[in-house]
């Protein structure tokens, strides 16, 4: 990504955010991670990746605390598995797929689907104030930071 | 972004997502125009991107439905605004801009907050079944689309 700015500074969370998870290869990564895969083969099979491109993105989720690689239970290999930080991203791909969903398919086309285990119930994901009513964007305002003054 | 495989076909409403919007510079077009921004050199002076970049990026995400370029009142300038589907990123803008709140500042780093305009009260996102249970990533699975079958 060329950049004229960086956004590890900036005051909106979303910038940081997006700087911190690195590209699109991360989050389907993470992704993937979600889905139980934790073996490089896998995530390769699954992305269709490069194996230098997947182990650029591998080495730099793990240094930015979002994977972590442990040695399996026998030794023979290395596991990539989410670490808290990592977890936390579960909005952030349930509100990915839940566009994706509403905006990407034909009517009739056949997509994966995020349920509830036990259950089978469809997940979902609504955005809310604080003390629980339902909000759109119309409806919310970003309080900036106010830059320092001059000295 | 390089790619062995394109995402546009994928069966998974995450990776089509992440194929549409293109890249991190188009969901930061998308997070200034949700905040409120429209014109061209507004949108440079915010993200400090090269003028070439942005004009691509602005031309695709018209392109993808997300953004309508529409001349301005006065029609002096074009304006960018959101399109309906590119309304709908708004729960995706709150994932991100929580999940950078949770992890990517120190304490007491000050930050930007999404607040509900009327109230000053801020503005959450949750995950839960359809019958309105929060839930994490453990108690969710993703239900695959079989392969078709070989001829």
């Amino acid at each position: 990504m060329v950049r004229r700015k960086s956004l590890k500074g900036d005051y909106c969370p979303s910038a940081r955010s997006l700087d911190a998870i690195g590209d699109w290869w991360s989050l389907l990564i993470v992704r993937d991670a979600f889905d139980g895969l934790t073996r490089f083969n896998e995530f390769q099979k699954s992305l269709g990746i490069a194996k230098n491109i997947l182990s650029d993105r591998l080495r730099t989720l793990v240094a930015r605390g979002i994977l972590k690689a442990v040695p399996a239970g026998d030794g023979s290999h290395q596991e990539y598995r989410l670490t808290e930080k990592g977890r936390d991203l579960f909005p952030v791909m349930v509100a990915l797929r839940q566009w994706g969903e509403q905006h990407l398919f034909l009517p009739g086309e056949k997509h994966s689907k995020l349920v509830e285990r036990d259950t089978g119930k469809t997940i979902r994901l609504e955005v809310r104030t604080e003390d629980g009513r339902p909000v759109g964007p119309d409806d919310a305002v970003i309080l900036r930071v106010p830059e320092p003054e001059a000295p």
